[in-house]
């Protein structure tokens, strides 16, 4: 079984609740990686039998350090409508919450579709390019199979202060794993933090909120299969403690599969 | 009183409940504009007792739409940290969830800032430009003040396809208010739908998920004051019945207040 797949793998309870875990695959510095959570609490409606449709939003705030322990799931739709749902989502561990979530879920019908976004083009093949040591201990990272096209993870914090902290990389599940919402929702927060790009500096750092659209629905992700997708990530504004990260996730065929916005608190 | 300031005028009850209305001068086709929904639900958290900080993200899901009728705000304080606080928040009518939506407040201290995006410069004063008409008998537009310097409000819908949906606009409340956290959470919403502005056909739409992340703190927007701030928005993907819709919001003196990114429904 995948470790993506195990980190998901929750039990249904008492209704409305699921019991899950972090994995030892996607540890992080303090905690579990956020895209895993993420992805748990997306799994928390996914798995609810009264789920209507595919999620299109997702808005995860991480409010406190989840523990190496039990997490319990708490997931209520809140609205049904004829063709969307609307989903409202914690995680707590020993009755404390430590991550709050909203979905949107929807039926989707074939439309007139366009895509205003600008892939990045002229790319390097992912097999041309050598996936990124991971860098330094931590576990998650290696979970990802990641070949940097542009704005890397500093190789040696030299504070050497950089005028952008865009990012363009190939990534894809470590092992490779096919293509689904779950993947898709924790790839993006799988971009490392912009002010490392930035700054080239160290600094404690914490997703507060991470909002995703999906733009693609199952059949599209199925497509993807375990392909390396492509990843692009920049950031508007660093300002007191506080800076935004946005991205998108292309698939190689040049349909946009995901837009994501996540806020970051720094502490210097 | 400001009409504004009358929509968020809610009455304390019992505790985490709040009581309002749709404000008639934010009155939209179908219920009140979203924007002012989502200052209505900002204004619950940051109305409550035991409130910290001010916002850093707020997310709204639009999951019914509002009814002429009492509005209950329920705004619990999930968890409170040092320096963080994180909301969940809903909105009911006669007992169904009408909206939901997730805050994240702060403390913020100074550190290292820097703006990343870039303003639109060489811009014509607002002074210069002509307010835009309203679009019709709906309300909301009528409570803002915009003059456009690019993709205005559709002046005929000819069907003439666009090839982007870039909008760039000096907005301010009308009549004139003071910025702060609630009129900048309502601005947030002011952009009308892309689509409109891509296709320059009727369809009909409706936002179901809206993500602000406020840079400013309430220093910084006090000086912003009454001005003109200036609104940019675009949209990266249209597909299958839902588009996004990505937006910033500047200052005049070229300060970033807020970034934002909404999903939208979309007919056909």
């Amino acid at each position: 079984m995948h470790p993506l797949d195990e980190a998901i793998d929750l039990k249904p309870g008492a209704p409305n609740t699921f019991t899950g875990a972090p994995h030892p695959a996607y540890a992080n510095m303090v905690g579990p990686f956020g895209g895993t959570t993420a992805a748990q609490l997306l799994q928390a409606a996914w798995l609810h039998p009264e789920r209507l449709g595919e999620p299109v939003a997702l808005t995860v705030n991480f409010a406190a350090p989840v523990a190496e322990d039990e997490i319990l799931f708490l997931a209520r739709p809140a609205r049904t409508n004829r063709s969307t749902q609307h989903w409202v989502i914690e995680a707590q561990q020993s009755g404390d919450t430590v991550a709050t979530a909203t979905a949107v879920f929807a039926l989707r019908r074939e439309t007139w579709s366009a895509t205003e976004a600008v892939m990045p083009s002229n790319l390097p093949d992912p097999a041309s390019l050598a996936r990124m040591p991971s860098p330094g201990p931590i576990r998650w990272p290696q979970s990802y199979d990641m070949r940097f096209i542009e704005g890397p993870f500093p190789e040696t914090f030299d504070e050497q202060e950089q005028d952008h902290s865009r990012s363009c990389v190939w990534v894809r599940d470590e092992p490779e794993r096919p293509m689904d919402f779950a993947s898709l929702a924790a790839m993006c927060d799988s971009f490392f933090p912009r002010i490392y790009v930035r700054r080239r500096r160290r600094s404690p750092i914490g997703t507060v909120s991470l909002t995703t659209f999906f733009h693609a629905d199952s059949i599209q992700l199925a497509q993807v299969g375990s392909q390396h997708v492509l990843g692009v990530a920049k950031a508007l504004n660093f300002r007191h403690g506080y800076f935004d990260q946005t991205g998108e996730i292309w698939s190689p065929q040049g349909q946009l599969l995901a837009s994501t916005h996540q806020l970051v608190y720094f502490k210097d």
